[in-house]
C-alpha cells in the first residue's frame, strides 16, 4: 500500500521498545512517513534507521499528524502532560490505562492497542494481531479505524473498561497459561525429563482449542470427575504444586460435575 | 517398514477408544499383523474394517505374541485378571496404574505410554509423540523398545513411579492451560468478543515456550511486580477468576521477586 501522497497523515512514534519497533515496521510498511521520538537518542536513532524512518531527539520539534505513544504504562501520564495542547491526533497503546489520561491536555486523542507478546527479535505478522480502538469522539474514532485497518485486518472498538477485560483476558491465555507449562518444566524436571518431551502434547492442546471452544476441549481427571487419580497425583506434590493442582482440579469438577460435592477442599 | 515377514510379531490390541484407535493406525502402518479385540462386538469390527485389521469377539481366541490393552485405567486390573496364566508379552498403556498390575498374573510385561491427548477424528502423527516405556526385566524392556520404536522416533524408559510424575506434568501443561484459556474465554465473552480474538496472542505464547524455557518465558504483570496493575485487575474480578488471579500472581511474584513481599495474600 503506497500511502506517501500528500495527504496521507504523517505518524509519529513515541518509544522504542518492542511494541514501538513492532508498530513502526509495520507504519513504514504500510507506506505511511514515520518519525521516531525517543528520550534516549541512541534508541531512537537506532529504531529509525532500522525501519528508514526519521529520528527525532527534541519531542517540541516532533511534528507529526498522528502521535502513537508506546512506551511503559505508568509513564503515559507525564508524556501527555508534557504535550498538552499540541494539534493532531494522540493515541496510546496500552491495555490498562485509561482513554481519560488525555482529558484536557489535548483535543483529539484515543487508543490503538495490538493485544499481542511482542518480542524484539521474533516477527510477528502485525495483520494478524487483533488491534482495539477507542477515539474521543466519532471523527476521531473514524480517524483511528482507518489507520488501524492499514494495518491489520482485525479492527474493533473497545471502551477503556472493556480493554482492561480485555488484558486480564490476555493475562489468563498468555502468563498464566506460560505458569502452568513452567509448574510441568519442573515436574520433567525431578524425573530429569526435558520439557521438549511435553511439546506434542501441548501442539496438540493448542490445535484443539482453536477448532473448539476451551470449554468443550477440557480434559484430564478432573474434568472426567476421577478423584481417584487426583488423590494419587496429590500425594506426589507439595508447596505450589499441591496447592495448585487441587485448587484447579476442584475449580474443573465443581465446573463440570455440579453434583459432586464431597471432593471440595 | 514391511513387518508381514514370519518373524515379526503378531500385535493384538485390546480396547477401540481414541488410544485403541490411534495405536491400531499406527501399529498397522509399521507392518505389523493386528487383530482387535473388544467386548463389544461392533467397535471391534468398526476400529478393525477401519485399520484392515481382524476382529476377535472371544478374549480366549485372541492370539499374538504382543497384547496391548488400551482401555479405562479402573478396567485395567480386572482385564488383567481374566487373562492370567496367559503367554505372550502383555502392555497396558496408562499413565498412571502402576506396572504391578501384571504381578503374578502372567510372566511377561510391561508399560507402553503414548504421552498425548487423542481425540478419534483429529490425526496424530504418531511419530513425534513420545512413548514412555518400562518392562518386568531387561529381555522384555528391549522388546518393548523395539516395538515403540518402530511407532515413533521419541522412546524413552521410565519406572511406574516417575510415569505418574509425567501424567502429573501432562495435567498442568495441558489440562490446566486449558483451563485458563477457559477463564479467558469468559472474560471475553463478558465483553461480547469471541474467544478467537486471542488467537493470535495464544499462538505466539506457544511459540515462546517452544523456542525458550517457559521459565525464562514468563511475562506479564506479576513477572515485571507491578501490583498497580495486579489490584485493578482484582478489582474487576469475583469468584474463582478473583481467587486464580490472585493465587498465582501471587506465586508469579514470589518466585521471580524474591523481596517483595507486601503484596501476599
Amino acid at each position: 500500500m503506497d500511502r506517501t501522497l500528500s495527504h496521507s497523515p504523517r505518524i509519529a512514534v513515541i518509544g522504542s521498545g518492542n511494541v514501538a519497533t513492532h508498530l513502526a515496521k509495520a507504519v513504514t510498511r504500510a507506506g505511511y512517513k514515520l518519525s521516531i521520538y525517543n528520550h534516549r537518542c541512541e534508541s531512537a536513532s537506532r529504531l529509525a534507521s532500522a525501519v528508514g524512518a526519521t529520528a527525532v531527539v527534541d519531542l517540541d520539534a516532533l511534528d507529526a499528524d498522528i502521535y502513537i505513544i508506546a512506551i511503559k504504562d505508568d509513564a503515559i501520564a507525564s508524556l501527555a502532560a508534557s504535550v498538552a495542547g499540541r494539534k493532531g491526533l494522540w493515541l496510546h497503546t496500552s491495555g490498562s490505562v485509561d482513554m481519560k489520561v488525555f482529558d484536557g491536555v489535548v483535543d483529539s486523542y484515543g487508543v490503538l492497542y495490538p493485544m499481542q507478546t511482542f518480542s524484539k527479535d521474533a516477527d510477528v505478522d502485525m495483520t494478524e494481531v487483533p488491534f482495539f480502538i477507542e477515539g474521543c469522539n466519532g471523527d476521531v474514532t473514524r480517524a483511528i479505524r482507518e489507520l488501524a485497518s492499514s494495518l491489520s485486518h482485525k479492527v474493533l472498538e473497545v471502551s477503556s473498561a472493556n480493554r482492561v477485560k480485555l488484558h486480564i483476558a490476555a493475562v489468563f491465555a498468555c502468563n498464566f497459561t506460560n505458569y502452568m507449562w513452567a509448574q510441568s518444566a519442573d515436574i520433567l524436571e525431578s524425573i530429569g525429563a526435558d520439557f521438549s518431551v511435553m511439546h506434542p502434547l501441548i501442539k496438540a492442546t493448542l490445535d484443539k482449542t482453536l477448532t473448539m471452544s476451551p470449554h468443550d476441549g477440557q480434559t484430564g481427571p478432573a474434568r472426567r470427575g476421577d478423584v481417584d487419580i487426583i488423590k494419587k497425583h496429590l500425594s506426589m506434590l507439595s508447596g505450589v504444586k499441591h496447592k495448585l493442582y487441587e485448587t484447579l482440579s476442584t475449580d474443573i469438577m465443581n465446573e463440570y460435575h455440579h453434583n459432586l460435592t464431597d471432593h471440595q477442599s
